[in-house]
């Protein structure tokens, strides 16, 4: 971690009440944290936009596990990018329906290909690409 | 307008660098003016989440007015909605096509109420409503 | 606008009744028009993400007017781009604040950056750019 | 599940084509596979609007596990909601920082709730929440 800076930030009084009531809803005990978290946020965005940046995301997919021969193929796909594949972990919501989350590095744009793919999958019912940070960078 | 204070914000070196780096690609000049705009922007995404708030929002639409009756509909529908839209904004996109600009104000729910309906309306080809502020809250 | 076509969707009676139930509320009377909106969603989303493409889109800004030089930095702003401003309208939203939209046409990266820059200067309150169609690719 | 029902869709050859091309890019080979997501994000989107829905969320979090106390202070805080923890998943990414993933299952506004307070904690540098479905809703 590089050295701690403390900047100065001009803010008109009303408008920093509001963030400090609002920050404090959230959960927060410590207004340079939200300051940190709002520019880090900012920070992910900006590098998934760019297809060759080097990103961590994770994908939640939830499917019918009943449909014929879907798990194999979920399976198969995911081997053929078993590079950009972390982990995996597997929830089984009821008797029909399975919640599965794909921890994914690599290019931003090899990891939204994968993606689209596996939730263009018939029988996956619902799949979200969410982006996040591989730490280093934010 | 209230008393300007000046805040103390811990920050690691590197993010801040990122973060200036990111600011100056979009144009800032000024740091707390970014700051400032972060915060704005997380007090307008809350105020929206109340149904019972006052906002003001900006609806685009774009229209092909060929369509059979389609501006009478439109303009009728706005007419039992005219205490909400403070005004209107209308350019000939091409031959056919129509873009339209409401200011809106009200209650949440009210404005997107009133923005669903519109563009549901058959010949309207995409519309969004954009949420805005009043400026006095933040 | 090319011929009419119709297609056949095959789709569970269930998820079919909430869908109705959903695009009812949402002030829908023909189920074909909703699907197509949720088409045309997609794809100004798509056409959006490619720096090049020729886009419509509007920007929403609310700003103090009191700021010293502020409308007449705005205004120097939007000259030096006026071929790319079709139109703006003014409300005057209260004693202090101006609400300002501007209808944009030309390349995204371009309005993109149009619209970064008028948000990052300072006594801009909020600004946020609304991605939309010229109409004829959708 | 229940029964199929096949239903006809209105919609204009140009407008058709380019759905296709996009779905096709996507990854898609069937295109009332695509029109039925289409659907079921409009719904989960809806789900989550309402406070009291019963929702199934992934709680998405890159930490520094050498913040002092950290790693307690995050399972502390899953113990107080273990009800709505389904599972979590951990991945080292690398020296200095942990991803974690929770499968969160409740109402809305509790889940909302808790990813907020894991978000806020100091040492977690980016947190999402992803909504999803239970399956059975959609």
């Amino acid at each position: 971690m590089s050295q701690l800076c403390r900047i100065g930030v001009a803010i008109d009084e009303d408008l920093l009440k509001k963030f400090d009531a609002l920050i404090h809803k959230r959960g927060y005990t410590n207004r340079s944290e939200a300051f940190r978290d709002l520019i880090r946020e900012e920070l992910v965005e900006n590098t998934w936009k760019t297809p060759e940046s080097q990103v961590v995301g994770t994908l939640t997919l939830v499917y019918n596990h009943h449909v014929r021969q879907l798990t194999d193929k979920l399976t198969d796909m995911q081997h053929d990018f078993h590079t950009h594949i972390l982990s995996t972990l597997h929830v089984h919501l009821d008797h029909d329906h399975c919640l599965e989350v794909l921890v994914l590095r690599g290019k931003a744009a090899v990891i939204q290909k994968l993606a689209d793919a596996l939730i263009a999958t018939k029988g996956v019912k619902h799949g979200r690409l969410t982006m996040t940070t591989s730490g280093s960078e934010v």
